[in-house]
């Protein structure tokens, strides 16, 4: 048991930071010296660590390299069910980037049932691809578009998805037949924001907030470099703040929520009354969207404008609640950037209280839509360095007597 | 040092679960029972923490009795000021009160340098009445109504003491002369949100809120039972929450801030829009408007009404983002509860988008205006919980030579 909680130790500092002596981790963990060397020497024959570079002790003893995650043997998968696609991301141990797959799917016309039989077979394929490359899968996340009940790995509600009370975890568990791993459920933009913190553009950020723009607005946010969930798994949810109360009738049925004033159909509401928004993918949507703006759209750069100006309102209510040093945006709003973010930024510093909390930064993700999934790889990663007893060895061993 | 970090590891997990056998503190923190005995001993033997009560180990073995947090010898504690008192509540380890003061104090009238000898008298008459009851201080905190780099004890800004980049626990730790101690500052809603989740009436809750209705608004955050800081220590400020970007404007120079809604000011010019407020203690106002209401004060009651459905859509927002169980409230808040929680439940379930998230109660606070300096005590606590070499024992040492 301790020596578990040590294993762990020594693996989360390593997840941290990368080329660590024994003296660095031991003074980091506050771990005695000969008790690291014996941590590390499980790790190295477990090969979940590896020594890199070369370090010389001076003149007396042997030089001692330093170590840094290995884990190649060790396969970590995240998938990601969406509107109209299924993606997969699967990496090592370190976060070598071992399979990533994105396939056109209609989840809402499929149903819960057709969905969760595709779910299952991108994993499978997922699975092979990553034997195929040496690692056993050694656990399963899956981001969805909605409220999920982390604990019990059950959605509560997709609206986008048409899905409700659904035992996803326990039901793709059994569609994966005799690949026996643990599976876990979280909301896509909670996921997206983790891989935002371990893989971003503010990669290493321990307080930012993920804002991604589709069609309706979600958020993560990280704090401490930990996801926030709340009592009950369900915080983040920013796309329903009330920000105009007298404000336009919203999705959800309540009143001048953030979504009315910055989700992608607001924005082409604003801008071009007279259509009504085609049923196409918002990051085409985008695309054309920034086609317009450079071409001179002048009611589209006055749309654009506004919903940046909301933007920052959003902004400076995160800012004021929660002091990030970053906000990463997602989506439309990252495809949009060069014209969303100045006066996003401008209303930002304007509404937030405490002047260092206005040094907070609107940047663009550059993650693109794969976040959710590879956010989803990277829970696996860190609940196997949790619970190292959870890792598969390189070697099978000899089953005890 | 890994030494000291198992104590800590003890006394933390005594300080949240009392009466804990060494078996159950074994399981509780991955330690060997070897080492759990080992460092219950030296706790007992330095007075930290005492047996209680009588457990029998079965047939084998001399009973073996619970232990809980003691430390009757060491002392913790904290100061507040605010704009018309200071006040000060010390504790020993245990969080057993043994001193609480209250003076009043213009601290606007007087500035900062009465302010501080002010402050340093009143700590130190504390410090003689500790050691009168057998407690030698070990820490002082001191909450501060206003921005605070808790970092550097820093008050970055305090409009209502007049206060700006006061270097305050610099200049009181000098104003204390041979009293040596660590001297921190705060904001005084987070050290008020810190004793709701020590000793409140949400006591034990590790998601809460807190949120104190005085002329203006101010708020804590506690998350998985820590204070959330965010990036710089100005997390939490929930009275310049952008509500209604419309309305009317606010002190801080904005438009529809929260406080312009909900802050005592604020009922009162709706209630009665033809007298100024008076520069009356907002807790004998607050009494006085309970009167009101009672008597059937009619135009009092329906803007009392509207200020609680406002208190509903900030909670709304507090329970979108940080999915709390519980929003205390203090000040103003708590004494018109009756009539203002209401109103704001209603509210806050109609406008939060998750059906647990919308379980979020407001309760109010029966700590009443000294919350603030119980939890600038607690926060002493937990730093000397933390680094228990910073723990005086209880009878003198021989030096070393």
């Amino acid at each position: 048991m301790l020596r578990q909680t040590n294993l762990s130790l020594v693996l989360r500092h390593l997840r941290d930071h990368p080329a660590q002596s024994r003296a660095d981790i031991a003074e980091a963990t506050g771990l005695h010296r000969a008790t690291v060397s014996n941590l590390v020497a499980e790790l190295l024959d477990r090969r979940l660590v590896r020594e890199t570079g070369t370090e010389h002790a001076g003149a007396i003893g042997r030089p001692r390299r330093p170590v840094t995650l290995h884990g190649a043997h060790v396969g970590a998968l995240g998938l990601e069910i969406n509107v109209d696609y299924i993606s997969a991301h699967g990496s090592d141990l370190s976060g070598r980037v071992l399979v990533e797959r994105r396939i056109a799917f209609d989840a809402m016309a499929g149903g819960p049932d057709l969905s969760l039989r595709q779910l299952g077979r991108v994993a499978l394929e997922a699975v092979e691809a990553m034997k195929t490359a040496g690692a056993t899968p050694a656990g399963l996340s899956v981001a969805v578009p909605g409220l999920v009940d982390v604990a019990n790995g059950v959605v509560t509600l997709a609206p986008n998805l048409g899905w409700h009370d659904l035992p996803l975890a326990a039901r793709l568990s059994a569609a994966l037949g005799p690949w026996r791993v643990p599976v876990t459920v979280d909301n896509d933009a909670n996921l997206a924001a983790l891989a935002e913190h371990t893989s971003g553009v503010a990669a290493g950020t321990s307080h930012l907030v993920y804002l991604t723009g589709e069609v309706g607005v979600g958020g993560g946010i990280v704090l401490d470099g930990k996801l926030l969930r709340g009592a009950d798994g369900f915080s983040g949810e920013i796309g329903h703040l009330p920000v105009d109360p007298g404000g336009p009738r919203c999705g959800c049925g309540r009143h001048g929520c953030l979504e009315t004033k910055v989700g992608l159909a607001a924005l082409m509401k604003a801008a071009h009354p007279e259509t009504s928004l085609p049923a196409s993918d918002p990051e085409e949507r985008a695309i054309e969207i920034a086609r317009g703006l450079t071409a001179g759209d002048s009611r589209m750069a006055e749309a654009v404008a506004q919903v940046g100006k909301w933007l920052g309102l959003g902004g400076s209510i995160l800012a004021n609640l929660f002091n990030p040093r970053v906000i990463v945006v997602g989506g439309y709003f990252a495809t949009l950037a060069e014209w969303l973010l100045p006066p996003a930024q401008t209303e930002l510093e304007r509404l937030v209280v405490a002047r260092s909390a206005s040094q907070c930064r609107f940047v663009a993700s550059d993650l693109g839509f794969g976040a959710a999934a590879r956010g989803a790889a990277s829970v696996v990663v860190n609940r196997l360095i949790d619970h190292p007893t959870m890792i598969p060895d390189p070697i099978p061993r000899l089953a005890p007597h």
